[in-house]
């Protein structure tokens, strides 16, 4: 299988800026987005637990409604497509055991098999440990799955924007998510970027490799 | 500039796993782990702020002794480089400061015209508001940084396993982080899968995409 150039990987991820203005007449083609939502899919999580729901908003009358609810800024409107992390707010036996039970369809294995490793989780996460919040430790997932989509994003050619500047209750309850267990911790806007975007020429802030890295 | 395949990108992103053994005797190449360092500097974050440190462990010692504060998991010590991130605990005006004189000194503008920008996030981050907790903030950008990764080290081929099972205290008092304004919330070792290691070739687990995608 072939691997990418790190040439080619650093000139997609310069490439890459949080896009405030998207070109609201071009949308991802559908095999295009299909891949991204794979890679979302794909996401390393703790345990392999996958504590999240991804909402894709295409819809354009909501993706508007989001707007007031996301101090103001215009990306879910003027995006292609809007998606918002959702995490789950507790975790109890029965995820563990719907968890187990995929793993065991997918691998072909009895589910008692999974008996230590079934333990190991019990023991780590239900019920939680004293300073251990759930809501937490799942937005910590949902945001290594912000951070793979946006990368995967920016390898295809897709512009993003992450948005943590939105009111997650209010997100909740416009799309149906209230009460269901989860809880909306960050958005991510997802397009092409518009011509009139002065922040795609803006050369990129990041200290300087020496103030940031340190070598062991 | 050149841009993915869907094909390839899902393939690498399939390809990668949670590598459980590495092989000890192969290191990643200086040019490879260099880009990989890029990528990590080049992560977006919250304002971008980039509220972290990277340590990367590549002296054997050090690997080594990092196994009996990782519940017993021996990736740190098998693998090429182990990358530590570390977030901020608190933020404070002279971090802001700080990071308006890179982006005035990286943009070429006098750090008075950033003043708008300034206040912005004074009044969203110093001091905190009530419910917002640095540490649990910066960590969040610190997994953006762990998804990215984890994501570009596919691309070039490179294998890695993400880290959460260690004991951050006692990683910050091993690599000298302790009492410097940082502290370690999670790592991920980075090299090369060995022979041995039967996650492998383990059929991925994921919940189908029905039941973690919603489509609005």
């Amino acid at each position: 299988m072939e691997t990418m150039t790190t040439k080619a990987m650093l000139e997609r991820l310069n490439w890459r800026y949080a896009t405030k203005r998207f070109d609201a007449k071009r949308k991802i083609p559908a095999d295009t987005w299909s891949a991204l939502e794979q890679a979302l899919v794909l996401t390393p999580s703790s345990f392999g637990l996958q504590p999240w729901r991804f909402v894709v908003v295409t819809d354009q009358g909501v993706k508007e409604k989001l707007v007031p609810i996301s101090w103001n800024q215009t990306q879910s409107a003027e995006c292609s497509h809007y998606v918002v992390f959702a995490v789950k707010t507790e975790l109890g036996e029965a995820d563990l055991d719907r968890y187990l039970a995929r793993m065991a369809e997918v691998r072909n294995v009895e589910v008692e098999s999974l008996a230590a490793f079934r333990g190991m989780m019990m023991s780590t996460l239900v019920p939680p440990k004293p300073g251990f919040v759930v809501k937490h430790w799942a937005a910590l997932q949902a945001y290594i799955a912000l951070g793979n989509f946006m990368t995967c994003a920016a390898m295809l050619g897709v512009d993003t924007c992450p948005m943590e500047g939105i009111e997650p209750a209010k997100y909740d309850e416009l799309l149906g998510i209230t009460g269901s267990g989860y809880a909306t911790v960050v958005a991510c806007a997802a397009g092409y970027r518009g011509d009139g975007d002065r922040h795609a020429t803006l050369p990129k802030v990041r200290f300087a490799a020496e103030d940031v890295i340190k070598r062991v």
